[in-house]
Parts: structure tokens; C-alpha cells; sequence
């Protein structure tokens, strides 16, 4: 096979001048300008070799691209990378860049991070997640969507719910309450009624959309709401440990399955059921929520979210829509059956 | 306990104005202004409630924020994740906000990244992880270096080797030999002989690091080189399951141990083991590398790479030095014992 020649870098004009490769740049970027007989040996090098300039050196100067950008709390947890990585795939394939902010959870980061992406030129700053849908809440968003919109770019919720047909914002939502509802009844299918749903998070959006679904299966098969079955908890995955424990610690399980609010707290609540010697699901059923690692690694039957294409969806909503505006997408979630419950034996 | 009197809000004053808060939102930035008399409408309502302008209204429009950028192939991957976590948590307690490009691993989206983190006035630009070190990547980088000294920012390689002291850059990596050599001693101390590396990646930096600790240790105990030992792969976790599962095709296992070159490598191998009928650590030990999740739900025993410290050391070494320039430093790793390890019976 014949190669194609070698492209002269600028390696080569920094050997055949005796310099280093950042004299070379430096010579040629005109910054921090070295000595001029430094200067004539690196030109002299240039022309000799018939160096052309990388076409990264150029573009390194040039016009800015444009972007999209997703705001989030956190980059480890899997739930929001997922969703960014939709963003970002979208984005490559409309020519955008994909810019991310992190807050942190911290609502004066939030807040100057949009301020810098819409002076960015952001085609659209992307906000993702659970929130307490508050007053203030509110409020901060219609402030948001209008400084944006001012600015020719656009607001839009992911996995939040819609700010009302006033405010002008573009929002994506997936189905919580038909998720957890589909999870809780094959729960009930396989003869669970005391079930431990784990890690409510009073007042969250996601969290209340997860619960309702919840009760409502509840409803559905004619049993009845146990309060004391609900446990209020964060939705990391020492929290579903430490719910367990706390709750074992006075005697035996008064539960045969568990619901955890997502799979985190569901990896969480299986190392502490084991270390109490219960085995899943032999001793007791669980499912989870999200369908996010670990999940598939612990054999756990959850609630399939389609994390990427709400991030798509989002991206593409904006991208490929004519002019500005409002809009509302609800993505549906499903079951993914792994092993990690089974059908309970009836009293008779 | 009394309650702190209640702030008045753009939603206040939109219901004494009757309109909605869109409306009043654009009355008062002063955009997309509805009719004089809706204005009039507002104007009075903001008079009678006395509203002052939220603080975050007032802010939107403010200066533009001081920022600390890290460019990344995806947040998909744990790894860059957690490093990109340390460089947020950094940025914070420096007051400035963390932004994240992300290149899907495409060069000429790289390249546009770094340049828009330029533009933006970045304090430093972050780039992470494995790289073939060829001659395009140090031209490359030494191009960034140049360009982003020359705007008064800087380039900083976390994970990545240095580009020698001619290129005005920082660097911080870890031992990526140190860890693979503890690792492989590990399993040489409980009798394995027949260690499979499974996920060599030829000519990227990370992988090239940490096969030499193998070879290291081998050499260290005495244990003769087998080259088909040595499987090369990519660093996925469908990879680690793919190459197991070929690798047991013609037979039963040619090795007691596997060391995988990442945590998701394992997991994927522990998987197709365990479809073959083959227990770990009962019949084969593994260990991974990265102690990133789902490490610690499979019991993997691994080597802990500090990766926020990576991040926090790469943000910390911009942020609080007096004047911009080079730095090196390496951090440590070690093994993290959990229970995918067992020693071998040795034949007499």
C-alpha cells in the first residue's frame, strides 16, 4: 500500500530551526514574541519546508460556533448524564456545540450559569430535573424563559413539569406516575401487597409523579394505603442503605417487596437486605426506577426512563422547530423485567 | 414562631394586574412590549404592591461570570464524570462556575470547544484522559497551549502525559503503572500464574500504562510472559463481556485470573463468566480498575484511582497560583480489597 506524503508540522519546523515547538508557535501566533534572530530562524524554517500553517492554527482563531446548552445539578449521577448525552448527539447532528453547566444544586450558580450561556448565544439553555414546584420556583423560571427569549434563545424543561401556556417554554416529560403504577401492579400481580416504597422525597416533582403512581395501583387492586409503608428519604444509594437498616433494626421485615424511588436506592437498600441475611428475591421481591447503572449489573427489574431521548427530544424540539416558541412532549416509561422479584406464595 | 413577611412576587403583581406573568416579565425587561394599556395595567400594579425587581431579574442582566472549563469525550463514562465533579467542586469554593464541552471524541469538535472556552474567558481549559501520543496529538495540544496563553487562560492535561517543558501547560496524572503492578501482584501473591489482561487499548496512554504495571509485576515474581495473555479490546462493558465469552468458545479457561482494564470491563466479563458456569472467585479471581461504580455492587476487587482529586488538583493548581505557567503532578493509587479475589491452590 503507498502512503499518503506526511503533512509538515510544526514539529518539523521547530527541528529544522533548532527551537522548541512553542517558540514556533509563538513566532507564528505572534504572542509573547521571542528574540528577532529567534524569529528569522523559525521563518527561515517555514519557508524552507513550505510549512502551511494547521489548519487547527486557523481555526483556533475563528468565529464562534454555535451552541446549546443543558444546565444540571450534578455530572455523576447517571441520570443526567444520560439525558446530556442526548443533548450532545443531537447537537453534533445539527453542527452545535454542546456546552454544560453544573450548579451543584445551587440556585445562585443556576442562575449565573443561564445568564452565561445566554450571553453565549445559546440556542436554547436546557434545564433538567426534580424540583420543588414552588412559588419561587415558578417564578425564577418565567424570569429565565423571558430573559432568553429576549435574547433569541429559548428556555426548555426537561423531565419537569410545564410552566403553563403564559410562559414561553419548550418542555419534555416522561411518564413517573404511569411507571411507578406499572412497576407497583406487578408487584401486586405476583401477590405483594406490603410493599416498601423507599425514598420519598415530599414536594419534588419526580418524586410526588412516582408515589401517586404508587397509591393509584394501589387503588386499582383493592388494597389498602399503609402511611407507615412509606418512607421518606433522599435518592442516593447510602440513603437506601441506611433506610433499610433503620428499618430492620426493630425485628423482622414488615414488607415483602420494595419499590425504591430509583434504582440508586435500590442498589443501596440490597446490600443492606443482604447484610440482615434477605436475599433477593428469595426472601424479598424489589424493583427500581430508572433503568440506569447498576441496575442491569444487580439483576434489578425497574422502570425503563428513556434518559437520552428526553435529552434528544429536547435538542431536537428546539433545532428543528421553525420559530420560538412553546411546546410539551410527555415520553412513556416501561418495565424491564430482570430478577429481582418473585411471586409470593398466598395464605389461604 | 413568626414568619418572615412574604416577598412580593412577579406572580402578585401579574394577578392585581390581571395578566400573566410573561406579560408583566415583558413589560418590565422592557422586550416584546404588549399594548400601551396592558402596560398601564402593570405599571399600576407594580406601584400599588410596591414590587422590587427580583434580585435574579436584576442579576440576569449582570456581568458575565469568571469561568473554569473541562473538555470531555462524554459524561456517559464515570471516569470523566467523577473528574469533572472535582473541577466543579473546585470552581465553587473559587466562586466561579464550571462549563463542560463535550466532544463525542471527535477532534475538530475538540478543537471548536477549545476555542469557544477561549472566547469565553475561561481562567483554564481541562482537558481529560487517554490519548494516543502521537506526534498529531502534541502538535495539536501544543497549538491549544499557545492559543489559550495567549488569551491569558490555560491549558491544563488531567490524565494525560506531559507534553515536556517546552509547551506552557499544567499537568496532573496518576500512576496508572503503580496501580496495574499492585494489582498484578495481588493476584500473583494468592497463587495465580495464569493472569488474562483483559481491554489492552495498543498506543493510548492510559492503557499502554497500565499493562506495563503487568508486565512489571510478572517480571517482579519470577512468571514468564505469555503474549496470548494479552487481549486487546476497547473499554466497554459490552467489550469485556464479547471477549470473554470468544476467549471460552474453544475451551475451557486457559487462566485462573482475569484483571480487567477497567471496572466495566469486569463487570461485562463477570457476566459472561457466569453464563459459562464459572464462579468468581471460586473458579477465576478478577480485579478491575477505576473503583468506579459498578465496582463496588459486583464486590470487585480494584485499584482506586482519585478521580475528583484528579479534577479538584488540576482546578486548585490553576486557581491559586500567583502567575500562570507549567506544573506537573502524579497522585497515587491503590488497591481497593473487596471479594473477587481467592487464592490459588498451588499443584505440589
Amino acid at each position: 500500500m503507498s502512503q499518503a506524503p506526511r503533512r509538515v508540522t510544526i514539529r518539523d519546523v521547530a527541528a529544522r530551526a533548532g527551537v522548541s515547538i512553542a517558540t514556533v508557535s509563538r513566532v507564528l501566533g505572534g504572542t509573547y514574541p521571542p528574540a528577532p534572530a529567534t524569529r528569522s530562524k523559525v521563518m527561515k524554517a517555514v519557508r524552507e519546508l513550505d510549512y502551511v500553517a494547521n489548519p487547527h492554527a486557523r481555526a483556533l482563531s475563528g468565529a464562534t460556533s454555535k451552541t446549546i446548552a443543558i444546565v444540571l445539578n450534578s455530572v455523576i449521577s447517571p441520570y443526567y448524564a444520560h439525558v446530556a448525552q442526548g443533548v450532545q448527539a443531537e447537537a453534533a447532528r445539527h453542527d452545535r456545540l454542546c456546552l454544560i453547566g453544573i450548579t451543584g444544586g445551587d440556585a445562585a450558580r443556576e442562575l449565573a450559569t443561564v445568564r452565561l450561556m445566554r450571553e453565549e448565544g445559546a440556542d436554547a439553555v436546557i434545564l433538567v430535573g426534580n424540583v420543588v414546584d414552588d412559588d419561587g420556583y415558578k417564578t425564577r423560571m418565567a424570569e429565565y424563559a423571558s430573559a432568553l427569549a429576549a435574547a433569541g434563545s429559548q428556555l426548555v424543561l426537561c423531565g419537569r413539569p410545564s410552566l403553563g401556556p403564559d410562559v414561553p417554554s419548550v418542555n419534555v416529560e416522561f411518564d413517573n406516575t404511569g411507571g411507578a403504577r406499572a412497576a407497583t401492579s406487578h408487584l401486586l400481580s405476583a401477590g405483594h401487597q406490603r410493599i416498601l416504597y423507599l425514598g420519598h422525597r415530599v414536594g419534588y416533582t419526580t418524586s410526588e409523579g412516582r408515589i401517586a403512581g404508587y397509591r393509584e395501583a394501589l387503588a386499582a387492586f383493592g388494597v389498602e394505603h399503609d402511611p407507615g409503608l412509606e418512607v421518606q428519604g433522599t435518592w442516593e444509594r447510602a440513603e437506601g442503605y441506611r433506610l433499610i437498616k433503620k428499618r430492620l433494626q426493630s425485628g423482622p421485615p414488615d414488607f415483602t417487596a420494595v419499590f425504591a424511588a430509583n434504582d440508586q436506592v435500590a442498589a443501596g437498600a440490597l446490600k443492606a437486605l443482604r447484610e440482615s441475611g434477605l436475599r433477593v428475591p428469595d426472601d424479598i421481591s424489589m424493583i427500581g426506577y430508572d433503568d440506569l447503572p447498576p441496575a442491569e449489573d444487580i439483576g434489578l427489574t425497574t422502570v425503563h426512563v428513556p434518559h437520552e431521548e428526553l435529552g434528544r427530544t429536547a435538542a431536537r424540539m428546539v433545532l428543528e422547530r421553525e420559530s420560538a416558541g412553546a411546546g410539551h412532549v410527555m415520553l412513556g416509561t416501561h418495565i424491564v423485567v430482570r430478577d429481582s422479584v418473585r411471586p409470593l406464595a398466598r395464605p389461604r
